[in-house]
C-alpha cells in the first residue's frame, strides 16, 4: 500500500459565510493556517459539515484551491449525485491539488442502489479518477450503509483506498475491516466511537469534532497510538458530550458555534439550515471551554 | 381559490436519454404529444420520476421550454438542496411559462429539518416566487414527511396552493387536510392509495404509473368523480401491481420500461441508475398489456 | 363463506381494574350492557386495548365468560409467544363460547418469523382450533406487517376466516385484499383510515375508538353502507383527533379516560403503564365532548 | 460496590427441548457441567435465547433449580410483560439460590414506556427483590433503548447494579457508561463489539455466542484483561462470523445448531420458532470447526 490517507486525525472543514450568505474564503484561510499546528494529519474539504450540498461549483473550486495551502493530506468531497457529475468534479479538484477524493454513496434513488449499482459507480470514478478514491458511507444522511460484499468488490481496484465509515455501528466496522483484509484504510467518522474504533483496527478519524477540539482529538490518538489505553478512553469520556452536541443534536450551525468558541471562524450557514440560537451558541462554548479545562488539569 | 392546479390525473413525465446519456429532447416532446387526449389535467416535470437531480440546469430549462407544447396544468419542480437555489430555479421556470413550483422538502441535513425550517424555507420561496407553490412530502426519498403543523403554518400564505403528498400514509393525509382546512389542494402521489385518497379528499393524483397507464388512471378518477365507487373499486385493484413494479420495486428503471411498453419514449436512464434488465422488460410489459385487456373486457 | 364475522363496527373492550390492580368483572359487565343499544356487530375481548398482555389466564376466561353476554360475534384475542399456548387458549376460549380467535402474529423473535414460520404457526392453530381463526396484523406493536404472500397461502385454509389489518397502510392493505380474492374477510383497525378501507373493501372496523364514541364509528358504517360518501368523509374527519388520542397519542391510559369521559367503566391500568395525568383526562373528555356535540348539531 | 456481577465471559444458556417439545432438563444439566472448566464467571438462565418466553413458569422454576450446580454466578431472566408478575417471578428465583435478576425492558406497549414508566418499573422492582437487579437494554427485541437519562434516575438504587447492553451501539455504550459513573456495571451483550467494548468500559460480555465458542470468548477477555489488545483484535476478527450466524442471522435455531456442533445438547425448539434446516447446520457447524482450528493454530 502507497502512504496512507486516512492515519491520524482529519477535520471536515466547516465553509465560512458572510451573513449575507457569500463565501468567506479569508476566514477559511486563516482557519487552516489556525490548525497549522494541531496534529492532524490532513483536512477534509467539501463535506457534509462543509456544506458542499449548499455550494455552487466555482465555490467549491476555489476552496479546494485555498485548501492547499495545508501541508498534509487534502481530500475533497465530490460526491455528486451522478456518476457523470462525480467522475468530472474529482477530475476537476484533482488538478488543483487534491489528494484523495472522498465520495459520497449516491442516495436520491435509494431503493435502486443495490450492491451492482454501487459497484459501477465506485468503479467508473475510480477509473477516471488521477487521485484515489475513498467511499463514504454515512446512512443517517444517506439511509445507506456501505456493506461487505461492496468492500470486498472493491478492494482490489487500484484506484480505491478506503472508507469513511460514519456509521457508529462497530459491528459493522468489523465487518468491514474483515472484507477489507488489509487492503484498505478504514477512518472513523464518528467521533463518540474513535477509541474503540481505533482499537477494532481503523486507521484514523475523520470528525467534525476535531474542528472545535483539535487538542482533545489528537491527543486521543496519540494515546493509543503509544498503547495508553487509559488515557485514550479517558479522553474518549471526554469527547463524547461536544462531538453529540455538534453532530447528533445539533448539527452543522452546533459546529459552527463551537468551531468559533474555540476561537476560529465558523460563520453564518446557507437556508435552509438556520443559524444556532444564542442557547446553542453558549451550551457549546461551555462544552468547549470544559473539555479544555479537563484537558489542561490532565 | 383561484382555478385548481391539482385536479385529475397528472404524470410525472420521464425525461428519456439516449443510450449515451444524452437527453433526448424529441423522445420527450414526442410523449408530451402523444398523451395529448389521455384526458391529463397537467404534466408535471423535473419531478423525482424526471431524474431531476441527474439534469443539468440548461437541461431542465430545455425540457420546461419543452413541456410548454402542452395545453393543461405545467407543474414543474424546482426544489433544490439551497433555499437561495429553489429561489432562484422557480423564478427560471416562472418565465418559461410554468404555471406552478413543485417544491420538494429539502432534506439533506434532515435531522436539522425541523418546523422552523420548513416553514421559512418555504416562506422565503413563495414571497420571492412569481407563480404559485406546492409543497412536496415524499418520505420514502426525503426521510420527512410534511405534518399538519407545517400545513397550518403555510396554509394562508397567498402564494402556497397545495401539496403533493407521496407517503401512501392516508391517515397523514387526513391530517393534512384537516390542517388545511380548504386553503389547500392536497394530490396523492402514491398510486396504490388513489381511489382511497379521493375519498378522503384529495384533488387530484400525481403518479408516476399515469406516465404508463394513462386510460386506467384517468378512468379510476372519472369514476370517482361520477360517483361510481364500485368501478373506481375495480380499477385501483387493476392498477395497484403495475403502480408497485413501476415505483417501489423497480424505481425509475422500472417505469421507463413500462412507459415504453405503453407505447411511449422512456429511453435510458443516467448513472449511477442502471437499465432495467430484460427480466424487468418482461415483467412490466405483461403488467401493461394485462392492465390494458382487462381495461378493454370491461 | 359462512356468515360474516368482521362486518360492521367491533369495539375491543378494555378491562376495567380497580386502583389496587384487581380485576373489576362488574364493571366489565356493565360496559358490555351499556353498549348493548350501540350498533356494534360484535365486540373483541383480550385484545391489545383489553391489556391481554397483562392478565393470568383464569383473568382472561372469566372475561371471555361474562362478554358471552354480549348478543353479537365474540371474537376473542388468543395469540400467545407459543403456537402451543396459543392453541390451548382458544380451545379454552371456544369452550367458553367465543365465536372467534383473533390471533396475533408472534413476534419476540421477529427476525426468525418469516413466511414459513408464520405459515406453519396459523396452520397449527386453525387445526386445531374449534372456532374461526383471524390473523391479527400490527406493526407497530411487532415489528411486523402481514403481507399478500401468507394472506395467499393461507386463504383457503377452512379454519382461517379473516385479518385484522392495524398497520394503517392502504395500500398494503389493498395488496391483502388482492391475495385473499375475496376467500378472507379484512377488518380495519386503524380508525384514521376506517372510511378509506372501507371504500378499498375493508368489511368492517375493529376499533379502540369506537368504545369511546359508539355513535361516531357506527354511523359512518352506517353512512358508508348506504352510499352517503359525504356523511361518511365527514364523520371520518370528526373522529381522527379522537382516535389519534387514545391510540397513537396516550395509549391504552388515554382509551380508558376517554371510556370514562364517555359515561362507561374504564378503571386503572397494570404497571408497567402509568394511569394517564390529569391533563390527558382533560383532553380526552375534551374530545368526546367535542365529536358527541358535532354529532348533534349534524 | 459489592462483588461484581458481571465481569468476564457469561453465556445465557439455551433450554434443550426434545423432538416433541418437552424440557430436557438432562441435557441442560450437562451442558453446564460440559462448561465448568471452560472459564466463564457465570450464567444467564431464561434470557432470550434460552426460549424463556416460550417457557410456561414451572419449567422456569426447574431449570432455575437445575442450574444453581453451576458455582459461579447465577443470573436469571425474569422481566415479564406486567410489574407486578416480574416482582413475583424475581422473589420465586432468589428463593432458589439465582444471585441476580436481568430485567428485560417492559415493551409490549412501548410507545408508552417513556422515562417515567420505565424507572418506576425498575424501582418498583428493585424495590421488591431480595437479589440485584440488572437491566437489559435488547432494542432489536423490544424496540426500546435504554437511555442515559434513565440510568442515571436508577444508578443510586441500592437494588440496582448493572445493565446488559445489546444494542451494539458503543457510542450509546458510552453514554450510559458516562451516565453510570461507575455505579453500576455495565456487560456486553453483542458479540462482535465485545473487544471494543471492554476497552470502552464495559466490565464483561453476556453473549449467546459464548455457549458454542466458550474458548475464544475466554481468551478475549483474557487477552484484553492482562493488556494484549493484539491478540484481542484477533479473537474478535476470529468470533464475529459465529456470532453474527447465531444471533442476527439464525437466531435461537442456529445457536442451538451450533452448540450441538461445538459437542453440547442444543436440542430442539419450540414452535413457532423453526429448526434450524440442515443447510444452517453444515454452516455453523464448518463456523464452530474453523474457529477452533484457527484457536488451534495460534
Amino acid at each position: 500500500m502507497s502512504a496512507p490517507l486516512l492515519r491520524g486525525i482529519i477535520p471536515p472543514l466547516v465553509t465560512p459565510f458572510r451573513d449575507d450568505g457569500a463565501l468567506d474564503l479569508g476566514a477559511f484561510e486563516a482557519n487552516i493556517d489556525a490548525y497549522a499546528g494541531a496534529g492532524f494529519s490532513g483536512v477534509l474539504v467539501l463535506g457534509s459539515n462543509g456544506e458542499a450540498v449548499s455550494l455552487e461549483e466555482p465555490e467549491k473550486l476555489s476552496l479546494v484551491r485555498a485548501a492547499r495551502r495545508h501541508d498534509g493530506t487534502l481530500i475533497v468531497g465530490t460526491g455528486l449525485a451522478t456518476t457523470a457529475g462525480t467522475v468530472l468534479l474529482t477530475s476537476k479538484v484533482a488538478d488543483l491539488g487534491a489528494d484523495a477524493a472522498l465520495v459520497l454513496t449516491p442516495h436520491y434513488y435509494r431503493s435502486q442502489m443495490g450492491l451492482e449499482a454501487l459497484r459501477r459507480h465506485y468503479e467508473t470514478v475510480a477509473d477516471a479518477s488521477p487521485i484515489p478514491v475513498l467511499l463514504y458511507s454515512m446512512p443517517a444522511v444517506t439511509g445507506i450503509a456501505v456493506g461487505p460484499d461492496l468492500i470486498a468488490a472493491l478492494a482490489d481496484h487500484p484506484g480505491i483506498r478506503g472508507l469513511k465509515d460514519s456509521s457508529g455501528d462497530l459491528g459493522g466496522m468489523g465487518r468491514l475491516l474483515e472484507a477489507a483484509g488489509g487492503r484498505l484504510e478504514v477512518a472513523c467518522g464518528s467521533a463518540p466511537v474513535l477509541y474503540p474504533a481505533l482499537c477494532l483496527g481503523a486507521s484514523g478519524g475523520v470528525l467534525a469534532v476535531a474542528g472545535c477540539a483539535p487538542e482533545a482529538t489528537t491527543a486521543l490518538h496519540a494515546a493509543w497510538e503509544r498503547g495508553d489505553h487509559a488515557a485514550a478512553r479517558r479522553l474518549q469520556r471526554l469527547l463524547t458530550p461536544l462531538a453529540d452536541a455538534v453532530t447528533r443534536r445539533h448539527g452543522v450551525p452546533g459546529l459552527k458555534a463551537a468551531v468559533e468558541a474555540a476561537g476560529y471562524h465558523g460563520g453564518s450557514v446557507r437556508a435552509p439550515l438556520l443559524p444556532a440560537p444564542r442557547s446553542v451558541h453558549d451550551e457549546v462554548a461551555g462544552l468547549v471551554e470544559a473539555l479544555r479545562q479537563e484537558l489542561a488539569a490532565a
